[in-house]
């Protein structure tokens, strides 16, 4: 069995938001997907262990905001490598609340879709929530951005709790020649032909070469905390 | 409420099959994802009318094959606008056995996933598959044909039993100059930048100078049976 099959499946990346005694919180997910055109039905597949879990549990309500290919690596790690346990994610994040009340990202998203949640569906580590749509809005016409960009051009990884975790050593299986820094926190891979743009460090720029003070894109880790392999 | 948010969700476009008493069915679909990482499971959302549904509830089994970008719209409208009810889709199509006994298509497809059903998700008009992963190969490096690159470059459309399924008042809102030939039986539309590859239709040929036996690329219905708008 080559459980690499499993990679070629196609997804989106998403922020999974929801609110609950007026708390608001977010998450990003890759599984999304419609499952009824009449009537018009979601689901999203979320980690039991998540805050997000909860709330939407607790509130029977969830928006789904469709993150733009140019969303910035910073604002995956504060919405895919962060809890909402020990941070407010929204604070300082531009949001409008949809129809039903559900707060929905503005920056760097295409549009949303606010659902009710209609069944839940218990497969072990996660429940798929399905829902209702209940309000949608398309804000602008860049593109979506794909699980598939994120992995390949944006070098971005997924977390424990996602459905789609991969094993480290599955992940890299070619271009061993240059030695790779890795975050011990989220997985994140430095990787010097891509920089990292939104702290101002150019392609070609070696691990070595980066501020002292450089930290995660992800999830803000120390430099210092990189381990090399 | 927009519902042209939800034509944002992103997609990639597989044949599932299955193997009852014999007779060996597969259709399009593209709601397939993962659903946990342990144990790998993953779900595919079908339409209750469908052939395939009822072989997957008998079996217990299914297999995601996962189709490449150059996957030909005639592979497509076969398996995707045809009911294995009325015609045998695997006759002539190149083939293998997964461990467990489905079959599983070697053109065009990247790589395949067989699952033994686990869950099922009663969801209206489609049932929600959920299956844990027996067997999994990986046949080439070819790009995965997605749900965008269908619409947009292939030109492809969606049957009305898709969970996706989208009004045809809502497919084409732009580029309304040219008049346009639509199939009634599958909804595709002829696009004459395009043209049809497969039937040596170059691009830059106006519907009008088709050869009277071209058929439709999706469904083979005749080009006199194409409707102006």
């Amino acid at each position: 069995m080559d459980d690499r099959a499993l990679y070629d499946i196609t997804y989106g990346l998403y922020i999974i938001t929801a609110i609950c005694d007026d708390y608001m919180n977010g998450q990003i997910a890759n599984t999304v997907f419609q499952v009824t055109s009449d009537p018009k039905t979601i689901t999203v597949c979320i980690n039991k262990q998540n805050l997000t879990h909860e709330m939407i549990e607790k509130s029977k309500r969830f928006g789904v905001c469709i993150l733009t290919q140019d969303a910035p690596m910073d604002m995956i790690g504060l919405f895919g490598f962060k809890s909402g346990r020990e941070i407010n994610k929204f604070e300082g994040v531009a949001y409008i609340t949809a129809q039903e009340g559900t707060p929905v990202i503005t920056d760097y998203c295409k549009g949303y879709i606010e659902c009710d949640l209609k069944q839940s569906v218990d497969v072990g580590t996660h429940t798929m929530f399905i829902g209702d749509v209940v309000d949608a809005q398309v804000f602008k016409k860049d593109k979506p951005l794909t699980y598939a960009y994120y992995h390949q051009v944006k070098k971005g990884t997924a977390p424990k709790t996602a459905p789609t975790y991969r094993q480290e050593s599955l992940m890299d299986s070619s271009e061993n020649e240059v030695p790779k820094y890795r975050c011990p926190i989220c997985g994140y891979v430095y990787d010097p032909e891509v920089g990292d743009e939104n702290a101002g460090v150019i392609s070609e720029t070696q691990f070595a070469d980066l501020p002292e003070d450089w930290t995660c894109p992800l999830c803000r880790a120390p430099k210092s905390s990189f381990t090399n392999e």
